[in-house]
């Protein structure tokens, strides 16, 4: 009865080319290409990088939903068993893919760890994202792999979360977030693309980047944002055009 | 890979004479036997009576789950779909149960509202339970069914909610709630019962609420509460034996 | 350089039968509409009626914002002053219409107390709406009027609230709200109708009422609401059609 | 080294002509007088009464702060220890007085029931004050002593609260309450005296509320506000001292 | 009917000497200052430095409100407007001012980006502080110029907000600030010194800051706080001019 | 009344044994260690530290609690009292131990700041942990010792917080602290040890972090965590003898 059939989601391949063009977008520049078309609640709220990275992170969405834990139902002892879904989604997330939580955006535990989070790496994850905490957060922090959470939180996920389905539609800090989204993480967070979405608004962040670009270096030397961001001027479409010329991006 | 098997809560079925004495039990009694075997974490957090009934409300759990809307997907054609997941939950909650909704503690839009309110008392339900909110409240309150919400919310659900999955375990109000637990409501609000615990804590509650009508009435005539709740004094077991034997209760 | 220029919402004049199918609307139809518009926003959170009237509030927003309140510019003898903001808007807002207040969600302390919203009630407003506290809040609920805010706080406004602006666009419980725009509360709530769509909204709202009173005739008497809610099935608008022939709603 | 010397609190004693003045002003006078004298930060936020009583609760405060619960602190046996702090409150808060208890704003469970709640009335006290919940609170409501809590919670206060200390000062609701502090609740809420001022407040609060009943009755016939309240004409000044002639309020 | 007349804030100009004291000054001895005079709401609560910069941000406020964005008035293109606020104040933001904005403590959405916190950076003003976000916070955190904000954010200000007024009084982070009011900011956050007071604070931080250089000196070598933090000691009155006559500070 | 005989507790003093090694302990494995043993609400929520250093905070609690401030019984001058409890306790907190501070979870004013603070540090204290706010933050985050807050605050204490008590069992975080319980702090934040199972709990994490180390090594070498993380296969457990005899940890 709870078939999630999103065919669409499900069967988008990101392609090289749009991975390539969104680790040069910021997730800015996505959220406004979403806006532009009327989805305004797509950045996962309440999130932050454990530690920055210099790369953006980007992949298809693989998904834990958690539960609020039951104490009869959460001994230590569950983990001894292979099918604990927290460590199957460790285990079956595929490389190049963000493991997505849904915590309920309760931080007072952890949904992860250290152990668990180098695994994804080592697994060629191409990050991790929950709206809970995490444990040993420092040591997530040491990772090359970007990892976003709600804050650091010792106490062990059976406190509070007991994990619950893998790759069902989930929600992750207030955004649906369904297997197979492209998700984009930088230093303002994470933003969360439809599937069906992700190469059109690629590309358009592809132009957006390159015009920004030039309207920083422009502000930054002196000139009014007025008519030139956005550009509403027939004279900076042609100083773009050159500046593009010039530069190349 | 989601398979949610509670063996023990889907297949059991709530008895006559358990749901007889949890129809005289209050939620706080419940919460004490309860929290007697660990179980501290069952008493749905911020939802209260649309109007309180006379009765109390008891029936095992039926669920929806509701994700955060995208707006793409939830224009207010999605409600001509005749297998949308809300339509469907509201037709087929088996009588005597209790619809249970996982409303991401979100009132900020409603889950349900009076018609379809109305036709799960129609159908015989037993009652319904959302974190999130209702609207048309006041005609909820009109229903002989009992009813419980986070608060009145005019928005319709498709502003921030979506209905995902029928049946499978939800998160309401910050519990857990199991297809099959058994769901009590009063005046202070709902409580969840495991499945495998109902009959047990129905049959303590029994002894309890016995235990404390006589405790009122005696604190009623100038009776201290020490020695005689909990009753540590044999006078007091005495006392209360009599009690019984005079009022059959 | 803070004219704010709305020459719709100001020039718009709430015409008697718009007024009147409004009276007879539902907060939730209209937030259907204005959801169908593309306007997801427009329900004044976090706010309820004192008491409920049997009537809905109906009337265009006349607006006072409130600053956080600096010690230094508001002991008590402010009030004396003939000028005060808040004694003035009480004093101005046009009978017929509702007087908004932004209270920047702070219910800590009043925005308003009996006598100032009886002053309002006696010169023929439609009602007061406030997302902070209101004081003497039992004798407000006494009165005629409708009356809509976050909860009873005895404090003095001056205690956290300046009354700083009158009828210019202010914020309440998280809608903008522009002098003008048209104001409907009832059990569920407080929606605010921009002004150039409150003919246009009211108008549907009737053919909605009219539809959904015959549903939950049909619902009442067994009916499911698959088909019935929304209407898909052509036997069911043929029953519409007769039953609206028959009753003439 | 915890010495609470507060000689003044203790040391007071509420005089009849007090309590009978302070049963007469209400919570927003009472607010206003200590604004006036620089005390903006009485006023319990986060309460409301169980039931509204048609009396004013008044009675100087008895203390109660219960602490976080530790689980092998707080097994259900420790209720049979007839020293246990809340059953000891329970019990020696004197008749007359308000038990006061700082459950930290936490809600989630309960600090008191029924049954407690029902000795206290029958013991005479004046009333109870919690920023925690109360649990059997339909119970609690029908007792004819007024009872102010943050909301119904079925859990029992062991679950998240541990009674700790009797009489000492505590917080509640965000406000200091020493114990002997004058302690006032009606519609809007909970007024915490500084036992100091309770005399000359309660004297101010009679004169207010004179000369509001006066307001209120001429502002119902038409009068304007401005001018009027506060009273800076000597024209009202006039119509109220022949109002009071007349009256004798 | 909205003048907003503030003859002392506006008329204020900040001089170059009061400007180099509260360079020296900390925000917390702004505040305890400030404390003295009976002011306790002046600091900027749940905003912190995008990046902190060695040195002290000081300067006049120019205000921007923002009101709750309602779709239809929002969409990407309101930006071409070159009257749109945000761009305005942005670019009429005197030097050596702080734009201070006011989003309602939402930073679920930006207030700002790093264009146009670059133009204000280039344009020579002395920082900028918002409660609501900042998309492109790291481009904003590696500017010279002093910013403030709730959060990194990525979604465009038109996702909820919409630039209203521009230097009329507003509220931020619950304190009110009038446009002329001194602004200074550091690693605990900002204050806001009324204008009429700025001099005086200044020249009374000065004594402070100097006091409390001597006594952290005194406290790493050993010294016990209690005669020294603050002085009552006339041994440490003496020292303390020693150590000022030594060390010119 | 008010005795707090927690004989236990007061009686315990941590041995160098233990304490060395707590300090190879993570928050984390205490929190598992903890959870165990049936205690889930160890862990001090909502404060982080000031800046990370790279030892663990390990000492037993010495507590301060904090009353919401009176406006009359808090004028500056307060200070000047040899008594203060604020000052009494940075004084009186024994060398080792670390000053646990109950400020209601309100950082809107400090409970320290860096003058108290650094006074502590040579003192030798442990560290200090507060669920309020600290002043000066940047001066305290340059110590050597530990310190864990809730956020910056540049207001006095004296605005919002009355020290009270020193060394009574207080609330911190959500968590009851008792004065000789065991404080560990490290980069996921605080956890609190009942005095009567420190020696325990550190000798059973000493264990853990040997197995996490060679975990972490074995992960990062490819292996995957299902029946290695916990241990279950017999394989591992002789891998792991081995790696112990080979590394000595």
């Amino acid at each position: 009865m709870n078939t999630h059939t999103l065919p669409e989601a499900e069967a988008y391949v990101l392609s090289e080319d749009t991975k390539a063009k969104l680790k040069r977008a910021s997730t800015a520049s996505i959220a406004t290409q979403l806006y532009k078309r009327g989805l305004r609640n797509q950045f996962i709220q309440g999130v932050r990088p454990v530690t920055r990275k210099p790369e953006t992170m980007v992949g298809q969405a693989f998904t834990l939903r958690y539960l609020p834990a039951r104490e009869d139902r959460n001994p230590l002892e569950v983990f001894r068993d292979p099918a604990h879904k927290q460590r199957v989604a460790v285990e079956t997330c595929p490389p190049g893919q963000v493991l997505v939580m849904d915590g309920r955006k309760d931080a007072s535990a952890a949904t992860a760890g250290s152990i668990l989070v180098t695994r994804l790496a080592v697994r060629g994850c191409a990050g991790v994202v929950s709206d809970g905490g995490f444990r040993d957060a420092e040591g997530i922090g040491a990772l090359d792999m970007p990892c976003f959470y709600a804050g650091p939180s010792a106490p062990t996920n059976l406190t509070k979360h007991e994990a619950a389905d893998i790759n069902i539609p989930i929600a992750c800090g207030d955004v649906a977030v369904f297997p197979g989204d492209v998700i984009v993480g930088d230093g303002d967070g994470v933003m969360v693309i439809p599937a069906h979405l992700a190469d059109e608004i690629a590309e358009a962040c592809a132009g957006m980047e390159s015009y920004e670009a030039f309207v920083i270096e422009q502000v930054a030397n002196g000139a009014p944002i007025i008519g030139l961001y956005p550009c509403t001027l027939e004279e900076n479409e042609k100083k773009y055009e050159a500046w593009r010329a010039r530069t190349g991006l």
